[in-house]
């Protein structure tokens, strides 16, 4: 975590309000969900328990075109009950590297490849009851090659200018968080967000 | 949803991608989380599994002073294991409007009141596995009360310039995806997005 001063009582060290575990058991176990149920020690010697889904991680995609255009994707989310606009994004495999991911989700999904890639930023997108961790790429020099969905997966893909994607977020169209802020955050490469190149993510 | 064109391929119908429910069952309830596995119908006729959470809904509020400084809070999260910048936020209680839980939790959590409130956007955290959805209020006109905590809630607060949470979101100090979108969501507004004063949000 970078160094940067606290504004509001600068100087005043950060509390400690770390929760260690005690005891874990797993209470459900589904063909994509695990859940768990440990019991904690709280800061103040308490106990508490705490319930939540254990989850392999994710990567989520930014397609960008030179015209800066963004690939979109449209399907239909069983949990929430209806159609999202959403980047491209997808679980990792048993020990694929986040990057991996990206590319093979990517292609799955929309057919696309890319010849430039490079990381944008972590996000945690549920951490109150999840321990997702999402790595967020950047996509560029895309050409389209072949989609292949999997089995029970169904969706549209679209081209949207950036500027009409903000747009879309202001005005309720996109919701989903993770795209939401990948598109905020290419809104700021536009005007001056610096990008590491080099940098190809957690492993 | 509003009329936007759809700029590649405009005026291509949208495909309906609709997953219908055959049967569900509860396979998992916690205190807190709800776990659902449901049988669905899909597009194509064939049938496939769904498992997610059953959530009851949140609240996120973005406490923003008049100099364009914001209330944040630091907490441990069990679930990530690890301590998160992020606004207060919360879980709706039975038959509460999000407006109320944004109202309870910013005082509960910080000890802070606003004068003034309104409706931001809605949020999708996680629609791959829970039907979360969350409504974003800025509260301003802040005035310090008296805080208090719910039992097993340990946590601090500190008041950041919003030009710094941005920088905290690009190095990577704020991950938490709900307190980044709601960030950059106020620096739009700086920048001349309009806010509705007669939103309260949905009931």
């Amino acid at each position: 975590m970078p160094e940067t001063p606290v504004p509001s009582g600068a100087g005043r060290p950060e509390q400690d309000f770390t929760e260690h575990r005690v005891a874990t058991s797993v209470v459900y176990r589904g063909r994509m969900l695990e859940v768990r149920e440990d019991t904690v020690r709280l800061p103040d010697g308490n106990s508490a328990r705490r319930e939540y889904v254990v989850h392999p991680g994710a990567a989520v995609i930014l397609p960008l075109f030179d015209d800066w255009s963004v690939l979109l994707e449209r399907q239909f989310r069983y949990p929430v009950g209806q159609h999202f606009y959403e980047l491209p994004a997808g679980k990792l495999e048993a020990g694929e590297p986040h990057l991996e991911t990206a590319k093979r989700e990517l292609l799955e999904e929309t057919g696309y490849t890319a010849a430039r890639w490079a990381r944008l930023c972590t996000l945690h997108p549920c951490i109150g009851y999840s321990d997702e961790m999402v790595e967020v790429y950047i996509a560029r020099e895309l050409s389209f090659s072949k989609r292949n969905l999997d089995d029970e997966e169904f969706l549209e893909t679209l081209i949207v200018p950036l500027d009409e994607t903000l747009e879309w977020i202001r005005t309720g169209r996109i919701t989903e968080v993770k795209t939401q802020m990948a598109l905020f955050w290419a809104d700021r490469l536009r005007s001056g967000w610096p990008l590491d190149e080099t940098d190809a993510g957690t492993p």
